[in-house]
């Protein structure tokens, strides 16, 4: 390590939130204004730019949705793997500069934060964290459907239904409402295992593709005719609700939210 | 009602973020920025008011948190119904306002959103949800410990220990990582609760109150000594992180979070 300790610099993990730049927080904003070096996901919005033009925008992206668009200038780095991703940086940071690692949703929430932690600490460079809107509460939002309800929504259950290699797993459903962090074309997958999980069939499923993003796509199932999605949202980061709060409010909701491209699949009983 | 269909007036649910000003979104404040009416809870930093300055501010505050303070200029607006503020939107909307219900947190995750959400429905009346940074999301945070991990940490269950009637409930504990929010003097018997679900008595508890505020204290525990922290946290909305997202990074994490008050609770194996 070349780290210059002592030197003012150091990492400010950003959560960018789900989507469009308007839905980070203030303070992560502020925290790119300050910025030497920005390494980030490709999903986050090109417009974040806007905040940071004074510094260095590295892509660091290495998720695994395909058909994406994003802002990337330095083709191949598509990959990078996570030790190339600590190593910059340490070694960034260890010379004096300000780096924000620009994270899409929020940063404790499925962003692999734990690992550049450690390699941070290991190396004695000052760390901060900047929470942001993860994709669930912007797919609530979008859809106007909230997490929790009133008598029969007292839990919300986050998880990840990808494993690190693009298998599926799918867990009991224990939580009121479950949230599954997923690629869309996993969907038919996801439906036969929450059913072989004990999930009954006319469970609603709300599915929310590109949650906070002007080509947002959502779509009402049952779950046992969760298949049907898979064609819809293939290709796009999915979130899926499963149980209480996928439930409409209301049917006449007049809503001014994004998700005006709204697909209504028939519901399978 | 008397409300005029057709006007410009219409709802945004905005989420304020978990404490401090500048956790709220750009979204969030932009729309602050439009408003002619704010409703908003007592938990909000007064700050927030800095972004509409235009609009008449009314406190429906309602939680049952003591100690805390807030930006009320209306005395004994603390216990405004859940009937009385649905009967303010639907007026102020229909007249044809634009107001913005301000929630602490994040709408869609016991904001007692669908409430509001049904009152302006049936109303007619056009509604917005912009996401905020949930109390969750600020904990890991402040704390620098992610909620999920790699191996260990698949899935994070969000819960409400507290009752309508201010009892507590609490579950069994099936994610990876279990977060309560509930009211700081209710920690031991939250303790009691957990371990007779079957959680065992040395699983780490990382105890959060006022995440996101200046005033922030954490502590860490272990499950069976979960009780000291009562004291400390004492009348503060609190958050309660259980199991695999309650473990330490790392012991010698430099941190620039304004967590510095940090306790160090002797743990009880």
């Amino acid at each position: 390590m070349n780290a210059k300790r002592g030197s003012a610099g150091r990492v400010v993990f950003v959560g960018a939130g789900p989507g469009q730049a308007d839905l980070i927080t203030l303070r992560g904003a502020e925290r790119l204004r300050a910025a030497d070096l920005v390494l980030f996901d490709s999903l986050a919005d090109p417009a974040l730019r806007a905040f940071a033009p004074q510094a260095r925008w590295i892509d660091v992206g290495k998720r695994g949705f395909r058909g994406v668009p994003h802002g990337s200038s330095e083709p191949g780095a598509e990959n990078t793997g996570q030790a190339t991703i600590n190593a910059l940086l340490v070694k960034h940071a260890g010379e004096g500069s300000v780096v924000v690692r620009l994270k899409g949703g929020d940063p404790s929430v499925f962003g692999r934060l734990e690992e550049e932690l450690e390699a941070l600490a290991e190396a004695g460079i000052e760390t901060e964290v900047v929470p942001g809107v993860t994709a669930a509460l912007a797919a609530a939002a979008a859809t106007q459907r909230p997490l929790t309800r009133r008598g029969s929504g007292r839990s919300v259950a986050l998880t990840t239904a990808m494993t690190h290699d693009a298998g599926l797993v799918a867990g009991a459903g224990h939580a009121d409402t479950e949230v599954f962090y997923m690629a869309g074309k996993q969907l038919g997958a996801l439906g036969r295992k929450l059913a072989a999980a004990g999930w009954p069939g006319d469970v609603p499923v709300s599915v929310v593709s590109r949650a906070g993003w002007p080509d947002e796509l959502a779509s009402d199932h049952r779950l046992a005719g969760l298949a049907e999605a898979a064609v819809l949202h293939a290709g796009r980061p999915t979130v899926v609700v499963v149980g209480a709060g996928a439930g409409k409010i209301t049917a006449s909701i007049p809503s001014s939210s994004p998700a005006r491209a709204r697909q209504r699949v028939l519901p399978t009983p």
